[in-house]
């Protein structure tokens, strides 16, 4: 084993160990997100990760992280790259927390963020999009990364240019347990109206993304009036949602395909909706493009 | 006293004492709305509401309602009316609950519904349109009645045509509390920067109301890159929400003032937002508009 490469989200961390010719020797998940850690705990959650990895103990084991250990309130603040910029850069803007007791050098890349009356941020999809431009070089356009905060990137090579956020996969979550649409939500969810729902949805969304919060309403009218029924409301809803979401980026789309990085369920989904603006989605394989992003970011060291 | 006046909705209730002559004698508000009731704890939480009441009691007292009293899951169901239709008759459409042991003859006013794949229902805001179009005779155009959800009608003398429902007030509510957003909203909402937080938000909805799930996020990363501080947070969100609603519906406004009836703090804010974009918004006393419409309603018996 030649480094180790770890993607750590707020709910979970992914660990990969990686060999000299780059193959993937294993790989670890551990719950230990950020969203459960405080500031020194973080040392020992990555090395119960790293117990029983191949290595010879005496010499020092790269660690190269992604995502959220590097948010302000993670492990060691990794202060954002701004936009425009070149993601090769990634690894210049890294931070390097100490790991008392062991031989592991770690390396947390920055996020990214935008300014200029246009505040944005990101932390780990940066990561993805040079694992894009590393997998598809010459690759240059929009990109969706499908997810609770939805991103949208202008990539051109490994420049990132600009990029927008969309609080879909949240807004969907918050309505359905807090607003008064969940006593339409209550119920099986995944039944056979969902899909029907989902396409009434998206059909809307796409047709009135102004009208997002007068649409939402008519969900509980529906089933109210006209039986609708939770697996229905549902599949209206998460249409609705990314209908409106696609919608609004409609004038950044163009003609050309829209590389798709996120779950392969939401993938599919918001390939669909694409399809139904004549707009083809191509889902990328998501744990790739990260581990893709890891290793070229190392690469590209100063 | 001749007759008493309800208002029953989902939060608590408020009755007025009317006399023979159309003067109100007294008012009385509990607590005790739909929300916290059992089917059968409806006539006592009327009778207490009006003990001591100047009142012959061997004679009997009509209580006219309006309002969520009247909802599947209230004291006795009225169904509604369908728009678009003559808001006259409410009362031939009303239900009689009986209120065993007293002389009270209960009315029920039901609510409106409209359908034709334009599902959507009102409770409440029926009797507050009948009011505006008693106070007002011969007003024709769109009303708009801010609030949890937001109502906008077009109404032409005494008919309801066409109707919808914005899901503003809610969602300001749920991603304050629920949403990742909560983080840039914890702390002082009323500080100075609310003002001017409320009119950058209110610009960016009527701008873009198309944009909403984007414009979003974009407070959260205000709050991490730019020093936004709470009271600015909700001012913007608040105002983004209502330019949203208003930009959504600005094709049905067209030049003529549009009457507001709601809590004066929302009127006053809808007002501001209107007038950004030319339209001049007209604050209703929002107890004397739903006082005329139990009046109007009552005086309308087939």
């Amino acid at each position: 084993m030649d480094w180790v490469a770890v993607d750590w989200g707020t709910s979970n961390l992914r660990a990969w160990g990686i060999a000299a010719e780059g193959d993937v020797l294993w790989e670890k998940t551990s719950p230990k997100g950020m969203g459960k850690l405080s500031r020194n705990e973080y040392p020992d959650a990555l090395l119960e990760v790293l117990v029983g990895a191949a290595h010879e103990q005496s010499r020092q084991l790269d660690v190269v992280i992604c995502g959220m250990a590097g948010a302000k309130q993670g492990w060691l603040e990794a202060p954002y790259l701004e936009a425009p910029t070149d993601l090769r850069g990634l690894l210049d803007g890294a931070v390097r927390p100490s790991v008392p007791g062991s031989h592991v050098a770690a390396t947390i890349l920055p996020g990214v963020c935008q300014r200029a009356g246009d505040d944005n941020v990101m932390r780990g999809e940066e990561t993805q999009l040079l694992g894009l431009a590393s997998l598809h070089p010459g690759f240059a356009g929009l990109v969706c990364m499908p997810g609770t905060h939805s991103k949208w990137a202008h990539l051109a090579g490994t420049r990132i240019e600009h990029f927008s956020t969309a609080m879909t996969g949240e807004m969907f979550e918050v309505l359905r347990l807090h607003s008064v649409l969940r006593h339409s939500l209550s119920g099986e969810l995944n039944g056979p109206g969902r899909k029907d729902g989902f396409a009434a949805g998206a059909a809307d969304g796409l047709e009135r993304p102004e009208h997002l919060l007068g649409m939402l309403f008519r969900i509980r009218a529906g089933s109210l009036l006209s039986d609708r029924q939770p697996d229905w409301c549902a599949g209206y809803l998460s249409g609705l949602l990314i209908g409106t979401e696609i919608a609004s980026n409609r004038h950044l789309i163009g003609d050309t395909p829209v590389p798709l990085i996120g779950s392969p369920v939401l993938c599919d989904l918001y390939q669909k909706v694409l399809g139904m603006i004549g707009i083809k989605g191509e889902p990328q394989d998501a744990t790739q493009t990260v581990l893709a992003g890891l290793r070229a970011a190392r690469s590209f060291a100063a």
